[in-house]
């Protein structure tokens, strides 16, 4: 049914029509007061939303960009680092990271796996020489559900000295706890699709202190993605280059939103809605991918009953409800399939997506279930 | 007064309602049938406007990430290249140059001044080693509103037949006529915000088959930039990473309309637009930077009359009248102002601003000039 779509896809996510009406308004010169006012606004709420004191910069890009962005200010050629690898955005980290020449050791445990925090002790507590420059994470693995311990990994690195601490906060800013300053995070990175409740387009890099001091002995050349530069801008209440204007008007109501709704209650919602979906998926007798005490709370991977072809579900869910879920990628297609639960998402989307759900497993021909289980089950957790 | 804002400035331009609200529809799946056809459809539209069988990609990007990405593509650290510069836009790629690493030797004349084709012309016939591996140039350049002799330049580099031919075309694409093909033109870079009669964000590239050629032995590394990667999913009808869903739909709509004017109207359009700019500012007894010959279709640099600062000419345009015109640039500030006339423009516009400029002036204490005389002037070359 046409413009009937949910996205239960873990980026893009849906965006609340407030925010679509304010993309809607006509451009105007970036280089205004008035445009000052909004960068400015939208810039302070940004950081309420890393709870950092540090600057987070906007560019026109995706989060890869925003990734890209992160790591080539504060490293340099050759740097070492270690960097988790348990899916395909730990496998892009680690390509980014191959692509520009750092000596990249890879701590990776299968899809699904959380970090093993032990190897990234070990490695950080033996290396007294402080060879390695930092450790570079994923903390919500969008491809395989899985939340990574940001916390522990972090504090690791401060008793190092050394090693800075990249994120990955694709989909965990807006979502799950990652209070930047406090873990003593120095650069997140993150895009406008996920928890922010916006359209694609907008990369987000939170940079701590101790990554600014890092960033002036990067020896990597950086222009669009130059910190130097943006910091600079920033100071001055605008950026080095023109802003994405039109996203940054819908950018400021998703924040005044998120604001209005408050952090802590932002992180429940969502440790209600990853938890619903949970118990919802086990009450059809399905499997998860990631174990429970790891789960990211934005998305949930699922693996297909035997025999099945996942995407033969979410083919159901598309055709017959207009509901999108996400494949499994590279060697899990097939296998799982994601249902993402982050941004502009409630209770009722999720008894939505698993009554759908139910009737899409039936028609692929499993029905080891008793009928109506899964939204009784995921009820329990939202109330 | 509130929403009343006219661009008219060389980016952002003015957007038609048609492009605002297919923005404000819901983003559907990236990886999706539906938004493949709609890239497709978009690309196909793109080649058409840059006139060329070869890819265009987007990047979620503004301009001068597509021109950073039009350079570290083709080239590698230490090439040789010759870059044109005579404003701000041609120290733009003369900066990135040299922060990549580039051999760049500037070719430079007063800003207002367009190229001196025959230095260009000696350096690339002496060069008998082929040690230049680029020309680099800005077809409009928006600080001074010259428009530069991309034609001859590029028949040079051909005749040299090492050269690549690398193009800002930020002010010129969907303004001014740049045959990609026609002319030898391998790279062309460009921003949403100015002929396309979009907002801000996203970046374009047209690279001819001779750059992708080069692209094979760039030693650059890339990643978000990569065209290689881009070539690839491109040709699966699908991009590296998330695109911009949303201002996609509206540069669907935009090319759309650009396609139902047609090219030729476009630049004829384009070019009635600066005639009547520049004779109506004429009329008053202004100075133009550019030499007509030279001029810019896309934006008309003015210069102040003598004693009076340029800014607090647009600063009655701004306050009384809501008419947005852009600062002198650098060491042209308050002494010029530009008037940008690209993309969603038409001859009423002028005549307005014309007539409001008259006002201003006035109110600056500058009436040297026969009231009505500049809508006068204007009003011959739009018919």
């Amino acid at each position: 049914m046409d413009d009937k779509l949910l996205l239960m896809i873990p980026g893009p996510t849906p965006v609340p029509e407030r925010v679509l009406q304010a993309m809607a308004r006509g451009p105007m010169e970036h280089r205004s007061k008035e445009f000052t006012s909004i960068l400015l606004d939208v810039t302070e709420n940004l950081r309420w939303l890393h709870q950092t004191r540090s600057d987070v910069y906007i560019f026109s890009a995706s989060g890869t960009g925003a990734m890209e962005a992160g790591m080539i200010n504060v490293l340099s050629p050759g740097d070492r680092v270690l960097c988790g690898v348990n899916g395909k955005f730990g496998e892009r980290w680690a390509d980014l990271a191959d692509t520009f020449g750092l000596q990249c050791e890879r701590i990776e445990t299968p899809w699904g796996q959380p970090y093993p925090v032990e190897v990234f002790a070990e490695k950080l507590q033996t290396d007294t020489e402080k060879t390695i420059k930092a450790i570079i994470l994923t903390h919500s693995e969008t491809s395989s559900a899985v939340a990574n311990d940001v916390q522990t990994l972090s504090a690791l690195a401060r008793e190092h000295g050394e090693a800075l601490v990249i994120v990955d906060g694709v989909t965990s800013i807006g979502c799950m706890n990652l209070p930047m300053d406090e873990w003593g995070v120095d650069i997140v990175a993150s895009g406008s699709q996920k928890g922010y409740m916006m359209p694609p387009g907008l990369g987000f890099v939170a940079v701590s202190e101790r990554a600014q001091e890092a960033a002036k002995h990067s020896r990597f050349p950086k222009y669009y993605w130059s910190f130097a530069q943006a910091r600079k801008d920033l100071a001055k209440g605008t950026t080095p280059f023109t802003p994405s204007v039109n996203l940054i008007y819908g950018l400021q109501v998703g924040l005044e939103m998120m604001k209005k709704e408050g952090l802590e209650a932002i992180f429940a919602r969502h440790r209600q809605l990853g938890a619903a979906t949970r118990a919802g998926v086990k009450a059809l007798n399905l499997k998860l991918l990631a174990p429970e005490s790891s789960a990211s709370e934005a998305v949930t991977a699922v693996l297909a009953p035997e025999g099945i072809d996942a995407d033969k579900i979410r083919s159901v869910l598309k055709k017959q409800f207009d509901i999108a879920t996400a494949a499994g990628q590279d060697h899990l297609k097939g296998k799982i399939f994601r249902i993402g639960h982050l941004g502009f998402v409630s209770g009722r989307d999720i008894l939505m997506t698993l009554a759908c759900l139910e009737v899409a497993l039936q028609q692929v021909g499993y029905s080891n279930f008793v009928p109506g289980a899964s939204t009784e089950a995921a009820r329990q957790h939202l109330s």
